[in-house]
């Protein structure tokens, strides 16, 4: 009787996703479906099947749960609501700006279809929201900052890769401790976009390419460099592969905040993560998420739902009983 | 329309949440209930009247949510589920081993009266609660620890207090540096007590009591010292006065994990408090979960809850489309 999830996109995501079922024995992965050749992709879990994104509707009674690792930028604003209305689903849209249009397309679908969608699940949007929220909710007088990093921005190293002379590029967003230490001081500093996080950049370039050139012009992006001090290291394709080939991230959320008749005491709430594997870590969020969306849609809710809707023990494999005897 | 909030008991924890309603736009404070005399019992809030407990029932149209600010040890658990056959209550009883027996009265009672009662709220049980249930959610292939302090033990301050030839004293539990950072490198240590926590005491003696003999005893206490490296500095009532007048506290939960197919990445949540005022944090965290209590109870539920039953959303004052606009 364990909860049948399919996962909807075979990368780097979808790879986290099949990973973390494994670690959860109420949970059972019942395939995966590609946009590629279903009959060339080899997936890590033996006698799983791989299906046709195009036939997905045929699998409405063998999934509870269908987990979608798209893109935010152009899969999922189509993907989930579309699969929203056969499936319960689960996605990480990140496009903060956009999550209430998304938010709406998806509520409309899934509550035709009388599904359950969780949207925006991983850790931001996902867990630092989760802390955001209570933060904000405890310390009602108070101010909040999140810091991201130290930790590698696919889209800031897209970018260095798209500047000529370029030949493969990593970026890390790196907090800076003197900030992080004055928000915790409790001091409310107002802080810019430059005194919060560097950029380090890690450059292969072209043989025979202006580095100088490459440098000044990665330094001088706008939106993705210009705001930041940013520093480029020019190495080669083996220091690369072996130095920088993972994918960590992680980043802290802190509220700082004063109670008591007239303010006068303070208090700090902080919460920070340190991921070897910001994909992995992410598909471990959905999975628990997919759990809870299931047993919503069991309980008879329906909708488009964000993780400030989800009670905590649904997360759980274990009993509400069990959970109040060992955590609480 | 706000929510009116009474509060059952006036100590530090009744006067944190008179402080905490403020703050709170939405809330109001509609009366405090005493034990002692009323009419003898000055709060710090014009206009608000001052009722005895034995009255209470007399309270019912007027009062939405009683937050009981009473102990943990011998009030609670009569107070709540007696308080909860009559309003939605919320109380913050914090005796762990105990929290089954206590969840089934207060259940009993809030299940006949079709009230809510959220009970265990604070911060440890509480928020701590909650990072445990996330973090071991996520991580599932993981190990977690919860440290306390730096910040005074009310319990153990008690405990110096009652030795022969103590006057006056005050005890700090401190986390042990190390042992924090060798549970952040994810090797999950098997820590003893006494590697987790010291314990520092600032006592004042009696004049002409034997001091060695004061610091032998309080060090050999049973469950108290006797497992802790225990420091103890004799003072004037003067400095004690002076410099051991607060009530600080917070602590650390710190999960460690590993994910992939062969859990090779390894991630660390870390939440973290530190808190000028354990009463006065306590009470924003009961006053947040008392507006949570009233919106289930107008939505129709019953029982005894948790933190881990209530949905993030419920704690804010901000609708969810505001919630998924500014935080998520």
């Amino acid at each position: 009787m364990s909860i049948r999830i399919g996962i909807f996109g075979y990368g780097n995501l979808g790879r986290g996703v099949e990973a973390a079922i494994r670690q959860n024995p109420d949970l059972e992965l019942a395939a995966v479906f590609t946009r590629r050749d279903p009959v060339a992709l080899k997936i890590a879990t033996p006698g799983v099947p791989v299906a046709s994104a195009d036939d997905v509707s045929a699998w409405t009674d063998r999934i509870d749960v269908m987990v979608i690792c798209g893109g935010s930028a152009t899969d999922l604003p189509t993907q989930t609501p579309a699969l929203a209305s056969m499936f319960n689903v689960i996605d990480s849209f990140d496009t903060h700006a956009k999550i209430p249009e998304h938010f709406a397309a998806v509520d409309a679908a899934a509550q035709a279809s009388g599904k359950v969608g969780i949207i925006s699940v991983g850790w931001d949007p996902g867990m630092f929201s989760l802390n955001r929220l209570y933060a904000s909710s405890i310390l009602v007088d108070g101010r909040d900052y999140t810091f991201w990093g130290k930790g590698v921005s696919q889209g800031h190293s897209d970018a260095i890769r798209r500047v000529k002379g370029v030949r493969d590029g990593k970026q890390y967003t790196i907090p800076v401790e003197a900030a992080l230490d004055a928000v915790r001081s409790g001091t409310n500093p107002d802080l810019t976009t430059r005194e919060k996080h560097t950029r380090e950049c890690f450059v292969v370039a072209e043989e025979g390419a202006d580095r100088a050139k490459i440098e000044e012009e990665i330094k001088s992006m706008p939106n993705y460099f210009a705001d930041y001090d940013t520093t480029v290291h020019f190495i080669t394709e083996a220091e690369l592969r072996e130095k920088h080939s993972g994918i960590p991230h992680g980043g802290f959320v802190i509220r700082t905040g004063k109670t008591g008749l007239s303010g006068e005491h303070k208090h700090v709430i902080e919460y920070s993560l340190k991921l070897d594997s910001n994909p992995e870590f992410t598909a471990s969020v959905l999975v628990a998420y997919a759990r809870a969306a299931y047993r919503m849609a069991q309980a008879g809710d329906k909708g488009c739902k964000t993780v400030f809707d989800v009670a905590p023990a649904l997360l759980s494999a274990k009993s509400g009983e069990e959970l109040r005897k060992t955590m609480l």
